[in-house]
């Protein structure tokens, strides 16, 4: 029966899937995978495969994009047919236009979701989600471009008090995945033209690596610490703090490493 | 050794959790969960405890909020105990206490993350992720008094042109969901006080039933239309959409069942 089944992997590596989500490539006729909107650092598709007792092909985005995933959809309407997602599926919605599409033919879709970086860098970071504005993504320099969207974005949010959720690029095929520090380097290089003082000595800020891991490392601190510690390898996120509850600063400073006088920055 | 590893369960039922999860299940000296926060509509703790062979304790919010979650401490400094909670743990701040209660005394935490409402709703609208903001809770009605809250927020993200993800409150303990229809009814009723044209007939909403489960409900429309349809059982989520780009309006029409003239809010 044509069905086209969206997979969430979660964060990590080959048993972030649920029980539901691994049962399905199990029952499925064909199985894909994408590692290119997120960094998995420990999933091994061969690992995956042999839980799944499964072969399951490699997606790129050109296949995606260029190809408009015409093979995904091609098996689809023969049978069965998962699509392999790290995160939530559908989160990143450059996969909402293959479900258009799969629905425009006549496939069925489904969604079995999965752990997300957006929950699991809140949930780290013990502040209250609906203190939260806008997100935004740091992108990679193109060009000489910089782009000042996320200094925008920091702005406004912080202005309303609220805090930012900023995910770094990643460049899968290039094996490039931002880190902190360079996130933290552009956002100083757009500060510094554009003087408007979002990004200062003592701008609190959250750093964030390898969420879902056995041992993930969240750092909080003033801009200048956090520029400068040593998050390891990837995937990395930055949360940047709007006024704080003191429950938040409580979070931050006993789960966070943040120092006492953060305290201060409570409203 | 002492541990508490916080575990989410996800959205629907025990197949949603994450191989991780199920085996940190296992290997537990303790195990506890509560189904206050979120309702997972066919979530039966007994099914879990079959799949984990380990008997799970309930907790109450009583146990949590006025015995600061005691006895979970206490099996923690005993051995490795684990706290199952409905999607992504630590989201619902009111576990961040008790993480940062347990790392006070000495007892090392670890989260393993679920799928959340939160990404769920967002993939299932077709909505792009960067362009919500805040998140706000609609409460229930508490002695004649209806929270302006919602309201409030949903008209900030509005004049920014920013979509709302809004949260409909529950009652676990006397077994009350508010649905989609009560949620609409509420800000109707703000509406009528505040008349601030935040709620219009031709306001486009997203109704969004049982993420999770295999047929969810996603339907969109003007407010009339979504308040007058049979979305089914609880859980029940909604959006309400600010701006739309033409991908967005797009999924909305032919995943969500919106009618066509919505592509007017295209901006």
């Amino acid at each position: 029966m044509s069905e086209l089944i969206f997979v969430g992997m979660g964060l990590h590596d080959e048993n972030d899937i649920s029980l539901r989500g691994l049962e399905e490539v199990k029952k499925a006729d064909f199985a894909f995978a994408e590692l290119y909107t997120s960094f998995m650092k420990e999933l091994r598709i061969g690992k995956l495969e042999k839980l799944a007792r499964k072969k399951i092909k490699m997606v790129s985005r050109r296949m995606l994009e260029e190809e408009n995933g015409e093979e995904i959809l091609a098996a689809a309407q023969k049978g069965k047919t998962i699509f392999l997602v790290p995160g939530d599926p559908l989160v990143a919605t450059t996969h909402v236009d293959l479900r258009i599409n799969a629905e425009k033919i006549g496939v069925k879709t489904r969604i079995i979701h999965g752990a997300s970086i957006i929950t699991a860098a809140i949930g780290l970071s013990g502040l209250q989600n609906y203190k939260f504005g806008r997100s935004v993504t740091i992108p990679f320099t193109h060009n000489l471009h910089v782009s000042e969207t996320p200094y925008a974005i920091l702005k406004t949010n912080r202005k309303a008090g609220l805090h930012t959720l900023c995910f770094l690029d990643i460049k899968a095929e290039e094996k490039r995945y931002m880190t902190i520090k360079e996130a933290l380097g552009i956002l100083l290089e757009i500060e510094e033209k554009r003087r408007e003082s979002i990004i200062l000595g003592n701008t609190l800020v959250v750093g964030i690596a390898r969420a879902g891991s056995k041992n993930p490392v969240v750092k909080s601190g003033m801009f200048h610490k956090v520029l400068n510690y040593d998050f390891g390898a990837p995937p990395q996120t930055l949360i940047f703090p709007g006024k704080l509850h003191f429950m938040e600063a409580e979070a931050l400073t006993k789960l966070a490493d943040a120092p006492e006088s953060i305290k201060q920055l409570i409203r």
